[in-house]
């Protein structure tokens, strides 16, 4: 099998920590190493590493190269600009085509913590038989833990088959992100699993479905996909990305496809979208307080402290968000860091670029 | 009239902004100038340049003349030691006695806040006529503005005599900083005063009254006083210093002495004695916030925040003191800024001196 890991993203709900030029991906949130380089030691059991590619913007390469530097550098595959998730999905399959047409590859998110790996190996290994023994697309599914409205749902249907002990379900439909009440109806269901964004199947299931959704991002991966290894490759790549419509894999090909199973995954699955959820998930002291540096409490609970070089006290507060950079400090209400992106916003709304 | 600022203080309440090194009255927190500077400024309408005295310890003796340029070397006075203030305003004393003998003298606070300089100066002028008038010890007392239980206060007795239209009257009591219960009765009976620790008198009053009732430190500082402007002077000061008793003017010399009397101040004083106190004082905005420095807020309010250099972000926060400085961050809940002085104790049980 074959990994590609998107590591597209600008993890804006992370600032002041992630930037444009240092993603949430490429950051050190959750313990000893980067979020990436986390992904790439977990999927290291299943998917030998000259088999993992890695798809990534310009100006994250370097860095991406210098965190792995166990992957091939032929691996690091760098698009030209960012065209949504179906494009970087497409141009890794041709990758892979081009070496081994059979082969099954599993997409997987580069940020996404994922807390225990025995059964996450698990789920992608009954997921990748599945892929193999019928030409379908397959997707995990995880049981909703709150009505969260951040997230995208998976409707479960009938049983389309079963792997070893794994069962696979039809996919009956897929739901952008919910507004509270459907969240809360979804989860009540029973039914509503997240969209993990975590997908396997046969390269050319991938690419023949694409070919039927989405013809002209096909003609323009196969453009692609003659140049590689080519001298024509970085004009055609160029060339391709600058005509072609973003669009995500989700709503370009899932949604309209029709044989999307989906089984159900059960490995700690989280995506870290915010502050909020990074304090959600990390260890905490007995007063709920997580702390990276030197953090002095007085009277202080569920609050969160990143100051890895900065020593903080913190008196009498509770449910803070405390995030200290080098040129930037973040305070903010727990419960409030989707309110992350307003700063953001703003910041580019005043051309204040420096701190983007 | 001459004018002693006492700047002794080691402002631990204002950490991290405050150090050993670098008191509160040293530090910009309310405008453009430190305190001591604005201190100054403010009383030389009344007193020229060569008549302010300055008594401060060794190590922050350059930064006061760095400060001050503009006062005479020789007037700060570097005490050895500290050992509260009745030795410390002694001290001055010797000095001015040296000079002129019949002098009046006031004696001011480094670090306190005054906001309305001319009714400040109309009460010094006055309080400076009744000492001339008697050989009394005026102080000037301010009407309490809330129940504070951080100040000490003095009790009006009955009328002692009219300066123009100001009316002096005699001090009954002093009072120690009250609990809570008492300090509501003060504040509702109109006979208690806070203690502004502004006191004027003539110098030969003072010193016959620590004579009376120090005979110590009296002893000491005529040892002093015949020691200066000779080579003897470093040495008597220092073995003076090693000696004597910490006694503060209050305990040693204002409750004990047979003739205070004080006049009403009302000139917008306030000690600014935590970062609590700074909030109130300073100037909001429409949503009671106070920044010093690049501050983006969204959904915040009454907050305080002091970060010169670094960018800061608030998001949906509210009652909170945020103080950046280059090695440490302070973020208290408003009303528990008095639990910083736990901070800083602990950093001394701990012996993080860097801190300090």
């Amino acid at each position: 099998m074959y990994a590609v890991i998107m590591a597209g993203g600008k993890g804006t709900r992370f600032w002041p920590l992630s930037r444009e030029k240092r993603p949430k991906h490429l950051l050190n949130m959750t313990g000893e190493k980067s979020i990436i380089q986390y992904t790439v030691d977990r999927i290291s059991p299943l998917v030998a590493q000259d088999r993992i590619l890695i798809v990534t913007g310009a100006s994250h390469a370097d860095q991406i190269r210098e965190q792995l530097p166990q992957i091939p550098s032929e691996n690091i595959l760098v698009e030209p600009v960012g065209r949504n998730t179906a494009p970087c999905i497409g141009l890794a399959a041709m990758h892979i085509r081009k070496k081994e047409p059979d082969a099954v590859m599993c997409v997987l998110p580069a940020d996404h913590l994922i807390q225990d790996t025995e059964p996450f190996l698990a789920s992608l290994i009954a997921a990748r038989d599945m892929a193999e023994k019928r030409a379908c697309l397959v997707t995990i599914g995880v049981r909703p833990r709150w009505a969260e409205t951040g997230y995208g749902y998976m409707e479960r249907g009938q049983t389309a088959d079963t792997i070893g002990d794994t069962k696979i379900y039809q996919v009956k439909s897929f739901r952008e992100k919910p507004d509270r009440a459907t969240a809360e109806s979804f989860l009540k269901s029973g039914k509503f699993f997240w969209n993990s964004g975590i997908f396997v199947w046969k390269v050319s299931t991938l690419l023949d479905t694409i070919e039927n959704l989405l013809p002209d991002l096909h003609e323009g991966l196969c453009a692609i996909g003659e140049s590689i290894r080519t001298d024509r490759e970085m004009r055609a790549l160029s060339e391709v990305y600058r005509r072609i419509e973003p669009v995500s894999i989700d709503y370009g090909v899932m949604e309209k496809a029709s044989d999307v199973v989906m089984l159900e995954g059960d490995f700690g699955w989280n995506d870290i979208g915010s502050w909020d959820a990074l304090w959600d998930v990390l260890g905490k002291d007995a007063k709920g307080n997580v702390a990276r540096g030197r953090v002095l409490r007085s009277g202080t609970s569920n609050c969160l402290v990143h100051s890895p070089d900065k020593m903080v006290a913190l008196v009498g507060v509770e449910d803070l968000l405390v995030v200290e950079t080098d040129d930037a400090l973040l305070v903010c209400r727990r419960g409030a860091s989707q309110d992350v992106r307003k700063v953001v916003e703003h910041l580019e709304k005043k051309g204040m670029k420096e701190y983007l």
